[in-house]
C-alpha cells in the first residue's frame, strides 16, 4: 500500500517523545530512500532530538498521504504547525499501543513491539528501503527512548537486535545514549532535586506522586520539554506500585504522567484523566488546583489496587 | 587450556560489581555444564546480586586451577573469605580491563569488550559449554551492568547482540533490569537526595564531587554496597568532564569513583589514589580528611585536564 504511494507527510502525537520523532523521521528518510518524496511535521518537539529531522521537516506541506506514526488517538495528533486539521485522514497509521483506537484508514499496530520505530523497521525492511546512517539514527533514538534505554520490560531479544544493527548501519549510539539519557543540564539537576523533594508517599508507599509546578520552572529555568525523565523517578521506589508526576503546563493545568509496576495498569488510571498509553507507562490532564489533583490521583489509584485485591 | 582441567575455583575483584559476578558465575555454571567441578568465592557482594550464586558458592574449596576473572591486579583480588592467599599462583585471567598488569601465568584480555562476561561468553562457545538459564541470567547481569544498561559509550553492537542471545537463553532481562537498574529502597532514595545536596563543582564546571559521608549512611540507613549508582550522578551534568564519588568507608577512609567524559582518562586520575580502571569509570581509595581528598583531586584533575588543554 504505503509502496505505491507518494507525497507523504508524517505525523506523530503531540509532544513527541523519542519514539514518536524517531519512528517518523526513520520513516522518512526511508521512504526517500526509495526515491519518494516525503516530509515530518511534529509540534513542540524536545531540543535534545532536533539531529534527526534535518533537511526532512516541511510544516506547510500539503501531501497525497498521510502517515501518523505511534499515535494512539486521533485527538493526540500533532498538527498545530500544518495547515492540517485535527480531524483529517488519516491515510495510514504505525503504531505500538495496544490502546490504538483504530482511527485511521489503514493500521499497522504491533502492540508487542517495544517501539513504533520497531514496527517502522519491520516495514522499512519489507519494502527494501535503504538503511542510511540518518534513518540508522532515528531508529535507535526511537528504540531506546521507549525501552528508557533497554531498561523497561517492554524490552525484547528482538529489540536490541534492531539496536545492534543500527549501530552496525552508523547509529553514534554512544553519543546518542549520552544525549539522551546522560545529560542534566544544571537547570534540570537542579530542577529534579526540587522534584524530588515534592515527592510524597500514599497508601502505605504504594503510590508514589511528584509535582513539578511552575514556580519550580521559574525558579530552575528549566523548559517543560526536558522534564520527561523525571516521571520514571517515582516508579524506582522500592514498594511502589503507581507513580504519577504531575507537571504544571500553565496556572491550573497539569500533565499527568502515570508509570507502574507488577502489572498495574497505567492507561487504566490515565482514563480517569482523559488519557492513555501503555500498561506501565500513560499519561492525561488535570484542570484544577494541585491539591485537586492529587486528592483525585490518590482516589483512583485506590480504586484500581483495591480493583485487583492490591491494597 | 582451561578445557583440559578440574576442580577449578573462580575469583573475581574485591567489592565484585554486576559483572565481576555475573562473569564468575557464568563461568562457572558454564564449565559445570562441561561435567567440571567448579566454584567461585565472591567478597562483599551486594545483596542484589545474590540471586546468581545459588548453589555454586564455596569459600573454603581447595582447587587444583584458580581463575580470577574481571580482575586488573593481583592485589584487587577478593580472597578475605577463601583459605588462599592473596599472593596466590592464578592459572587464568579472564579480563577486559586494559590497564591488566599480567599478573595470571595466563590471560585472556578483550579490552573492546564492554564486560569480563562478554569474554567469558566468547569462552564458553568456543568450548561448547551449555548455556542454561542461570548461565545466561549471570551473563547477561555482567553485560548490563557493566554498560550501565547499553548507555555507556563501551556498548557495541557485539555486546547488544550478546544480552539479545541471553534473553532468548531465558535470562529475565526485564526482572534483572528492574532490580539491577529500576529499583531504589526508600533509604537509598534518601540518601541519594543528601549526596545530591553534597554536590559541588570546581574548575569551572568541568569537575563534579559527590561526598557520601558515614553520617550521611547513619542518616539514611543505607549501607555501602547499596550506593555504587551514585557514582553516575556526577558525569551528568552538561559541562562535567570529571565526575568523583567520594563514599567514607571508615572515619577518615575513602573510596572514591571516578567517571568522566569526553576522552578524559578516569583511570590516569584514579592512579594517584593507588587505583586504576577504564578509560571512562576508574577508582581508588584516599585517607584523611574530607578536605584533603577534596583538595586532592581538584588538584590532580586540574593537572590532567591542564596536560591535555582542556583547561
Amino acid at each position: 500500500m504505503l509502496l505505491s504511494m507518494d507525497n507523504i507527510l508524517i505525523l506523530a502525537h503531540e509532544d513527541p517523545d523519542g519514539d514518536a520523532v524517531g519512528s517518523a523521521c526513520g520513516l522518512c528518510r526511508g521512504l526517500r530512500s526509495l526515491g519518494k518524496t516525503a516530509y515530518v511535521s511534529l509540534e513542540h518537539m524536545s531540543k535534545h532530538m532536533t539531529f534527526l529531522t534535518d533537511g526532512i521537516v516541511k510544516d506547510d506541506y500539503s501531501p497525497d498521504y498521510i502517515v501518523a506514526v505511534d499515535t494512539a488517538e486521533r485527538k493526540m495528533l500533532g498538527v498545530a504547525k500544518t495547515n492540517i486539521p485535527k480531524d483529517c485522514r488519516v491515510d495510514l497509521a504505525i503504531d505500538h499501543h495496544y490502546s490504538n483506537s483504530m482511527f485511521a484508514e489503514n493500521t499497522c499496530l504491533d502492540e508487542n513491539a517495544a517501539a513504533a520505530a520497531e514496527v517502522v523497521t519491520y516495514i522499512l525492511r519489507i519494502m527494501n528501503a535503504a538503511f542510511t546512517k540518518e534513518t540508522a539514527q532515528a531508529i535507535y533514538v526511537g528504540v531506546s527512548t521507549d525501552t528508557g534505554c533497554f531498561r523497561y520490560s517492554n524490552t525484547k531479544a528482538k529489540t536490541l537486535r534492531i539496536a545492534a544493527d543500527m549501530a552496525d548501519l552508523g547509529a553514534d549510539i554512544g553519543e546518542i545514549n549520552k544525549l539522551q539519557f546522560e545529560t542534566k543540564t544544571r537547570e534540570y539537576a537542579k530542577l529534579e532535586k526540587m522534584a524530588l523533594s515534592s515527592m510524597e508517599l500514599f497508601l502505605n508507599g504504594k503510590l508514589a506522586v511528584i509535582a513539578v509546578t511552575n514556580d519550580m520552572y521559574v525558579q530552575s529555568g528549566v523548559d517543560d520539554s526536558e522534564t520527561k525523565p523525571l516521571s520514571s523517578l517515582t516508579r524506582q521506589i522500592e514498594g511502589v506500585l503507581v507513580g504519577v508526576t504531575l507537571r504544571e503546563k500553565k496556572k491550573g493545568t497539569f500533565n499527568i504522567s502515570v508509570r507502574t509496576n507488577e502489572g498495574v495498569d497505567a492507561s487504566e488510571i490515565a482514563g480517569f484523566f482523559s488519557g492513555g498509553g501503555h500498561k506501565n507507562a500513560a499519561g492525561g490532564k488535570f484542570q484544577g488546583s494541585l491539591k485537586d489533583a492529587v486528592d483525585a490521583i490518590v482516589l483512583h489509584t485506590e480504586e484500581i489496587l483495591g480493583k485487583t485485591g492490591r491494597i
